[in-house]
């Protein structure tokens, strides 16, 4: 890794990154929270809010919270990897189901860690176990 | 647009779809109002909220924040055409610059009103009439 | 499946998928072969071609072939499953390195298999085995 | 331009642009041409091929080719500002309609203009003026 991008910062640690990941006023809203983290991906819970709520008849979260969560998500398996999130180039997200009322379990992978682009995406399922939403995003390094 | 798509439904009044935007729950979190409706585009503004904050140093929004506005305002481009939006389908957001603490305007437009598939874009200003982000999404229509 | 998608046909052979990868002008053009085909993912080769070559100096492949072989491999992936492809409704494509000159390998799979809409994803290698691009595309079914 | 950028190169000639356009293996091989040039937005025509052919039955351009139309396009209209292209970061491509034999016509113009990551879009047309493909990309200057 620090041969391809000059970055050698050590990976921040469970307890680092877990702080970092609440620190934002916006995740705090959100009330996400990181869960695990390996070598090769992080895992973010989101609990239910009824603010979430998108439509008046079926209950489901708005798309922007998901794509709220697959951006953060992603965001946060860099950080895993060199300490540090970047800012978002560009996001895009696809909606696979509808995502009623439970915790939202979100999985981020980096794709490709660049010295100046960095592709990483998220996966998120329901409390079920389905995938509801799915996304990734270019950041920009340095 | 009838001949086009077999969808004869009457636009809506402004008033109509002003009321359209403020029930979703997530709408009235987020504050987003109709503030303009014309043939060929919407626009909705956002007021600035505490919450929307991203990161600690820099007090600018969060991209979750800015991608909910960009889908909600594509989507309620739909709605000013047939009178209702659509489930979105994937959703892609270019963040530009960072949003700072005041008022986003929202301008959404239809790309292509298809049958099935309907792609809108949405544009979003700060209140220096400054470009922060833009996008666009896939809606299934029926 | 079935229960998820009413799609109850069989997935093809190896030599039937491998006989429609072939069939497309284009297809033929790139030069496109199926390599491999398991229940999660297929496999397709792509060997070089001069009119590849993007730049005038640095003989890499232009991004639009690559986008060309995530596009075609990701629908196959569905064909893999359901024993055909569905038009592309949009496609998005990640460039992470140059592709200079040499087979390229992707392999692709099925995100998620829906009633109508489809979203699948490839990834591309070249002959060092580097990842020189990625990406998803949601698909129409009907 | 100049005092966001930092980016003081005078903008190329139609005939300096329509020669770089012209240069590329690929872009001889999809034979585009330069056709108009404004201080807002170009133009390029592809007339069509035969290897272009996506299906058996229908004869509609593959999505790849209009791909590398809507990639090349975007990264020509940032050209004409700025003097020259960026390596595109990603590509995302809406297909509207299917491209039926005959030349297809690109609008590209620049979205947003950075100091490192620039935005722009492409509109494609076909010979009866229907919008059958739209996108855009994320270039990296520097």
């Amino acid at each position: 890794m620090s041969t391809d991008t000059g970055i050698a910062a050590p990976p921040p640690s469970f307890e680092e990154l877990a702080d970092k990941v609440r620190k934002s006023p916006f995740h705090q809203w959100l009330g996400v929270q990181l869960v695990e983290m390996s070598a090769d991906s992080i895992t973010i819970e989101m609990p239910w809010r009824e603010e979430f709520v998108s439509g008046v008849v079926q209950r489901n979260a708005h798309g922007g919270v998901l794509a709220s969560l697959v951006d953060l998500t992603a965001d946060f398996a860099i950080a895993a990897r060199i300490g540090r999130g970047a800012p978002t180039i560009d996001l895009r997200v696809d909606f696979h189901r509808p995502a009623l009322p439970g915790t939202v379990r979100a999985t981020g992978r980096v794709i490709r860690l660049g010295r100046t682009i960095t592709t990483a995406e998220a996966h998120l399922h329901d409390a079920e176990g389905r995938l509801v939403a799915s996304g990734r995003a270019a950041y920009l390094l340095r």
